[in-house]
């Protein structure tokens, strides 16, 4: 175990999305409930450790109860769709991406707001995940490790999409660092209790986390298991209707992180017969039986599990002499 | 316990419908896969105990994976509806279910179908519901008895909608006799393979106690559990936004036909406090958490419980003398 010292900059600007997602409804509510929490708190002093943006970032999805309108708003913040000219025919969400970048972003810039987290949910049974573009970005890991330390009725995963930068297409993209939260099972378009007070609970903590690095806290190093994204499986579909001919087997159905081996049982048909799992080596399966999948050909998705070491960090402050950066930005 | 015998006509034609909301795709597939059995069969003998037609009743929604395109087709066939005249702005749903009307019914009419069974998925944990108009159409119930005795691995219930013929809204009420056989937990959008194995079963066994009544097997009386609908209860929500303020309790979610007592826990805020059921009488929770009822403001729904004693029943057959018929549209 490596224990070695590293110094990072403050997260002094932190945004909290909920919403990118019309129909999925923990982060509208939790934005939402954090929003009358500050109209409450305005006469109060301000917090001076963080500051903390709360966005509805998709508020036209949000009020129809739709993923989105017109096309899936968290697959728009590439730098292609980002810089791409607008008309009057520009679908609503690549507007709106472009919006979100002025006020989180840019992208990529100096400007860009140091933290992103982003709220959604899954009808697959994944408990809680940080999903982020990078295996290596500090911030990220240490938030996730408090998470998962601080949160013990749920299980708390951490998944990495290995995609560069340029190809990032999701919200949390705009920030310096940012992830994902995401949370099932849960239907879209339901709010349930259990799900609602675990999101809002990882927030505080993110947000207690965040507070306690920039007032100088340090947190120790130590090792995280990370779910590297492999591959996608689609559904078994009739050839000219494209309808799906089988369903996610009653054996995989609910068991996201279970090791997929080799002829064990994925699908199931409509008429009774077991498909099975065809590749090569054994994989992690998860966002098994996501709703809003089936119309981009996933029925569930593979990953490879290890262990990464992270370092231990601190509050990189101006009496401190250089010290080394390890996050992804620069990479 | 009345032992008396009824003769009933035979139950010659049957329909069996899915996609009547086209979100809830347990039904789709259960009908696509009894019309590919149906091809696959069309060379071998007919039946000619029972016809059985198999209809995806909105077939525009199930395109989209929506509920409804323009209105809730479910709640087109009243009278009123039915009966109203039709432009070139007439929402889908309704000329929709004008033309159902005349393949299945006319409502109402000595033409109608003898039988309707309409299959819809909840996403509230309320196993498998019968759910018709009549607590005195003796075939309902049999057939529910029938159901409820046949399958062990899933809670099978008798839901009654306490309304008059005329004001019936659903697509059931289309045939001579009618039930919606609903299903849940599942996500709309999404098909599990234990909730499509569990419908499957219940449309085998219901054309199987069909085709049984119809060759002359004598249906033993006895007793039913009927849940009959007393009221429903919205989410509180905010004067001018109309947004919700609160979800079902913890306590209250997934306990479908539980009895809810005065001051039990119903929801909880947001911000975490409890609301409690303020009804003068105990009463049991149904539709908890029904993702398609937020729209329509319902949380749950509330009910009375009794028992209901059913004759036995046989088919009058043309050598029979005259029997008595007590089915619900001699009422």
């Amino acid at each position: 175990m490596d224990s070695e010292l590293v110094f990072l900059p403050p997260l002094r600007r932190v945004a909290i999305c909920g919403g990118t997602h019309g129909n999925e409804l923990t982060g509208v509510h939790v934005v939402r409930e954090r929003l009358r929490e500050e109209q409450r708190k305005a006469e109060e002093e301000e917090d001076d450790v963080v500051s903390v943006a709360c966005v509805l970032t998709n508020p036209r999805a949000v009020q129809q109860c739709r993923r989105y309108t017109e096309t899936d708003l968290n697959r728009c913040f590439t730098r292609a769709i980002l810089s791409s000219a607008v008309s009057d025919r520009t679908p609503y969400e690549i507007v709106r991406s472009q919006e979100l970048n002025s006020l989180l972003g840019p992208k990529g810039s100096a400007q860009a707001i140091d933290l992103v987290c982003d709220l959604h949910n899954t009808t697959a049974n994944m408990g809680l995940c940080v999903i982020a573009y990078s295996d290596s970005d500090w911030f990220c890991l240490h938030i996730f490790k408090y998470l998962q330390h601080h949160m013990s009725d749920v299980p708390v995963r951490y998944i990495h999409f290995d995609l560069p930068c340029r190809e990032a297409y999701s919200l949390d993209s705009l920030g310096k660092h940012g992830f994902a939260l995401e949370i099932g099972p849960q239907p879209h378009g339901v709010v349930r209790s259990n799900i609602y007070t675990f999101m809002k609970t990882a927030v505080e903590l993110t947000l207690e986390w965040v507070r306690l690095f920039n007032s100088g806290t340090v947190f120790e190093g130590g090792s995280v298991e990370v779910y590297t994204m492999v591959s996608n499986i689609d559904y078994p579909r009739e050839r000219h209707t494209h309808n799906i001919m089988a369903v996610i087997h009653p054996k995989l159905q609910d068991q996201d992180f279970c090791l997929l081996h080799p002829n064990d049982p994925m699908f199931q048909t409509f008429s009774g017969d077991t498909l099975r799992y065809k590749g090569p080596e054994p994989l992690y399966a998860f966002f098994i039986n996501e709703c809003a999948y089936y119309e981009k050909g996933i029925a569930l998705s593979l990953a490879r599990r290890r262990c990464v070491a992270i370092p231990t960090i601190q509050m990189k402050s101006g009496l401190q002499h250089r010290g080394e950066e390890g996050t992804s930005e620069e990479d």
